[in-house]
């Protein structure tokens, strides 16, 4: 047996993380089955397990070891995928050697804690239920990020939205955003006024939950999901878990309504591809992983808001949701399209139309920030809420958490930093149909015919098999031709809705 | 922070055990799923995982700081729980120190691989792509045995019987199984004879899957399993797993008859009270674990022979069998009692009656014991399987591997030294039931009345919450007044089918 000086240092970072991609997938699937199979009487032995995976995984990236492997394998020969991999392995030893074990302990109990007693609270309308274990999940995310803005140099925020959106900082997102909020409320006017005139026939349930499941799976089937790679089952709040080799897949059924049920499977058929098509051959190393949650956002989205919405796409989901509940003339290829654009101002996002979206992501990112760098306390959060969303959107949230604070995963689970990838996510995948249309001129019509290789080919080739190889602008420069571009963003919603 | 030899060593012992019981959680839950819900491309994964978690907790096993804590514990004042606990401690770290780390992962590999396949294997009765796997599982099975044996001073078998049935031998076994050979083959041609002339009306499918599934559910509630900490799903072949916290269940559903996964999900019930009801104080200690699999599959086997089989109970059954599928002439109390109580021999031994069920037993532990001790090889399982079902049960099963050798999941798996355990279960629970009568003369009465409380509170009194406080001798003393006594087996059938 070699002694730990004769093997290359490289070696020993990539076996460490072939470990950690072991207990990730433990992790998981544990994560999965907590949100869609395990009954409540195992949520207090669940966060043990959970914590005990996340202190094992934090001692193997905090191993005194790598400090010294790090420093050696940059000296070492190593091709330009090595070189990559090396770059991402010290991106993740810097964010875990910022926290000290008892933390990130800390954090696992408090957030299996709070986002398992938010499954009951939330249709409890339960704020104050709620609040009792949210402030000890703020109050582990400020020392957190405390923590990790002095490792990094950056501001408390952005140092834990590095965690999920690597080199992105307020600084830039408050110019989109700003950008954004000049010209969406207008936007939303003028649509609304238009549709005014449209009318639209509502379809008339109720819409089994069993048909319901059976067309998610025929459109995730459509849309090139790989079910002998992954599942599709049901949670509170639908999510994409698993690992690439065994993707789970969740969305939720009500009798009263299959939009939602659809457009949730379909949107998480597009994490769903992007990390079955993640490349196998390095599997396991931080090279081969999703390059960041705003590029995941951008899949999930190019399925449901870039292709669900095309007309095109509608007239082949048409006769599947006929076939699914039956035929009635709110089934026709034409009021369908008209029901999946329309514009309505409402309290939920993941229900939320494609130009509304932005503004509930917006409204988050506004409270997590200034919660983080303890602007604001958790209990301040409905009556912020409340304002933003009369302000925003229109709406009187007063008195409904449910629909309100207490609707997203998000927070019980920590997720600080997580929200702006949302929109972030709905700017790049109009960025990557833009540039789509331009390498393939009769995209549209290719996509009309029931033909949607071309999209798949090209996210394959620019985005899924790139995997986490370069940062993510220079990935966006080689997809697209040009770093992230909002322009794209509101053209294709000035097209799609005025056009 | 105290430093380390400021800490009792009982503690650190004990906080050994909470972590392997915080992994034994992950590996119980992956396990389920890997047999209940994953997908048949996640299997390489999911066997990386596994063997990932087996290692770790094989590193814990044999830290060497706890040889010399165990050696230093043992003067500690300990209260009696403790010293309990700190033998069943130092039972599992002699049986994981026996053994490499290189082993437990090439076993827990060869296992995964093996497994894995053979869910396709057994449906295509291919037994030459099992063997391919199979050999390995036998060849790490038998180094195993091998390094066992030497650290404990048994034979290679009871090295590896001991892990599931602490302190029982072949020696014993030998005596009770060639006892049993003696009075069963007779015992089943007397009760074939006396049932010919006993007209049994056979139930008209089909069954519903969701009505079988419905009517499971209902009689397990009946049989108190508490489904806030337990669920039942499907797999290949029933199990019970999980945690005690969480207790996951298995059966499966043929809709062409409804009685095997109905009587299955009743066995995997009795284990899995027992799992729900251990001493929750003591949790995640070894002390407070199941003691044995005989005395886990004495309480399964009370509940699917002993209870199942009961005339009081068939005609609370009987009922709920009508509400779920429809009145027929089948359903009648008297019918379904005689249909539960047919004695015919078959391949199938989860599908056994209650009489023949231990020929199925007592022939795989003749193979095994001999694969292990190396006087057969893989390749003679099925000459000697054919052989074994002509002389004992006068079946002729050749060329038929999916109902012969590969209708276990226990080969695939290596759970070597366990099959004796269901017919040293099948004794104990006929113990237990024979106690059980002498302490409540009334019993039968109760049970026909549908009070099945004296049998839970005694089950939970005298075998569930003393879980492994002694061993399996004094445990069965303190329950029943003498050792394990086969005569109340015997004395159970005679009367049963012969009374």
């Amino acid at each position: 047996m070699p002694s730990r000086s004769d093997t290359p240092a490289y070696d020993l970072l990539a076996g460490t993380f072939t470990r950690l991609h072991h207990l990730d997938h433990l992790q998981a699937i544990a994560y999965w089955d907590q949100a869609a199979m395990m009954p409540a009487g195992g949520a207090e032995a669940r966060a043990g397990a959970l914590a005990e995976v996340a202190t094992l995984m934090h001692q193997l990236r905090t191993d005194p070891s790598l400090k010294d492997a790090l420093a050696r394998a940059g000296d070492e020969p190593l091709d330009e995928q090595q070189r990559a991999n090396l770059r991402e392995i010290g991106r993740e030893w810097r964010a875990a050697n910022a926290l000290p074990e008892s933390l990130v302990q800390r954090s696992q109990l408090a957030r299996s804690r709070c986002e398992h007693a938010w499954r009951r609270q939330r249709p409890a309308n339960d704020w104050a239920g709620f609040l009792a274990n949210f402030r000890e999940v703020v109050a582990v995310a400020r020392d957190e990020a405390a923590l990790l803005s002095q490792s990094a140099g950056l501001r408390p925020y952005d140092a834990l939205m590095d965690r999920y959106e690597p080199g992105m900082r307020c600084e830039q997102l408050d110019r989109l955003f700003a950008d954004l909020r000049q010209w969406l409320p207008a936007l939303v006017q003028r649509v609304q006024q238009r549709q005014r005139s449209e009318p639209v026939i509502p379809p008339q349930g109720p819409f089994p939950v069993e048909a319901q499941r059976a067309l998610c799976l025929q459109v995730m089937q459509r849309l090139g999901f790989d079910f002998n790679a992954g599942r599709l089952d049901v949670s509170t709040h639908p999510f994409a878990g698993g690992v690439p080799e065994d993707v789970r897949l969740t969305t939720r059924y009500d009798p009263a309504e299959f939009v939602s049920s659809l457009l949730g499977a379909i949107h998480e058929t597009g994490h769903g591809r992007y990390e079955q098509n993640l490349p196998r051959d390095w599997l396991g190393q931080p090279v081969s992983q999703a390059r960041s949650m705003a590029i995941h956002e951008s899949q999930s989205l190019s399925f449901e808001m870039q292709l669900a919405r095309h007309p095109g796409f509608v007239a082949q989901l048409a006769p599947m949701i006929r076939a699914a509940f039956g035929d009635q003339p709110a089934f026709a290829d034409d009021n369908l399209l008209t029901l999946l654009t329309r514009v309505q101002p409402g309290p939920i996002r993941v229900d939320a139309d494609e130009l509304t979206y932005a503004a509930h992501v917006v409204l988050r990112y506004d409270i997590e920030r200034r919660l983080i760098e303890r602007e604001v306390e958790p209990e301040d959060v409905p009556a912020l809420w409340d304002a933003a969303m009369a302000e925003l959107l229109g709406l009187d949230t007063r008195g409904n958490y449910r629909d309100g604070p207490l609707q997203d995963v998000h927070w019980p689970e920590a997720l600080f930093g997580y929200f702006p990838c949302y929109t972030l996510g709905a700017m790049y995948a109009a960025q990557w149909f833009a540039a789509l249309r331009r390498d393939q001129p009769d995209l549209d019509q290719r996509i009309a015919a029931g033909d949607l290789a071309p999209v798949f080919d090209w996210l394959r080739r620019n985005i899924w098999h790139s995997a986490s190889r370069w940062p993510t602008d220079e990935l966006t420069l080689r997809a697209s031709g040009e770093p992230l571009n909002p322009a794209h963003y509101r053209a294709h919603l000035e097209s799609r809705y005025l056009g």
